[in-house]
């Protein structure tokens, strides 16, 4: 591996910062909690970032919290490129796998060499979903649109005419990364069904 | 201290998580890297993490790299019930000091006992410049709007009579946080200058 000289290193990672403002400019299909207007990328990586500090207690004993945050900050940049994918819609899902790794193989090696790939790595941990602080990272990252819903009557769920059972399949996923989570977010899942905010 | 039963933490964490969802709808001054809209605090707290990230060389040796990310994602929360402050507005900062205590009493004192403490500390941490964590956290914190007013021709430098005797204040806060990041910043304040995006 080339070490570049101190001054190509810097000029590579003001790229990379530069790049990565876009994500602001990504638009999620969930709304912020007082429902104005849908979330983008980069406000709800911070959001699930704060999850993981709020809610590591929540995680399996031995989880390394930090890794949890630093995988869900860059979660999610490989939408610069590849967009967001609505979780409901399968076709799209499938899609959009080789969609985010070429993302990835442009995005991550705006960085020096030895940088890109501690950094990539992160995200291809998240995806794999194979280590405790990945099934930690997802289970926070699939919570924070439950919580929003729950919390604007629904939210995009009737809109998109998402059902119980489909959320379920969602909260599958937060219980495998952290059980009391799991059922926190089962509970949220009944309550909307019961207000009408969420069909069966 | 009375450590709650684990539901009623729980639900403490909950108030806390739906609190700080409005950090998304606090608007700052400057401009994204487009020059399309204004940044709010949230994806503002993310980009400063993710530069922790991508500059951690940057700090000074021995700087630990994960209380500075903890830091720059709590180091608005106030900014909830005290607003955003522009730094170049002198008698506005002095104001901010107060309303931004109340605040901090108000919303880390939703998390539960145990939890609260830590995460305010951080933001103590933050305000108060002494640790090289503080002091690099605010360097990153002050490098974000140059590195955006830079790349958005001035941004909002000329819309607010920003001069580059006042910028170079801040710049000077960069370079006690990060020398090389200092440096950096100062060159990018010629270059705005040079090209008639920052009077001088």
């Amino acid at each position: 591996m080339t070490i570049a000289p101190a001054e190509d290193r810097l000029t590579a990672q003001i790229a990379f910062a530069v790049e990565i403002d876009k994500l602001k400019r990504v638009i999620r299909r969930n709304l912020l909690m007082d429902g104005s207007r849908r979330e983008n990328d980069a406000e709800h990586s911070w959001y699930v970032a704060m999850l993981a500090m709020i809610f590591g207690e929540h995680a399996p004993p031995g989880t390394d919290l930090q890794r949890v945050m630093a995988m869900l900050l860059v979660h999610d940049l490989v939408e610069i490129d590849a967009g967001d994918t609505f979780i409901y819609d399968p076709v799209a899902v499938a899609a959009q796998a080789e969609a985010e790794r070429a993302a990835a193989d442009r995005i991550f090696s705006l960085l020096p060499a030895g940088q890109a790939e501690p950094m990539r790595a992160l995200w291809e941990e998240f995806e794999a979903r194979e280590t405790p602080e990945a099934r930690f990272a997802r289970a926070l990252d699939r919570f924070a649109p439950i919580l929003a819903n729950h919390n604007t009557e629904g939210g995009t769920w009737p809109l998109f005419k998402v059902t119980a059972t489909q959320v379920e399949e969602k909260v599958r996923l937060i219980a495998e990364g952290s059980p009391s989570l799991g059922a926190y977010a089962q509970e949220l899942v009944r309550l909307s069904v019961t207000r009408g905010h969420l069909s069966e």
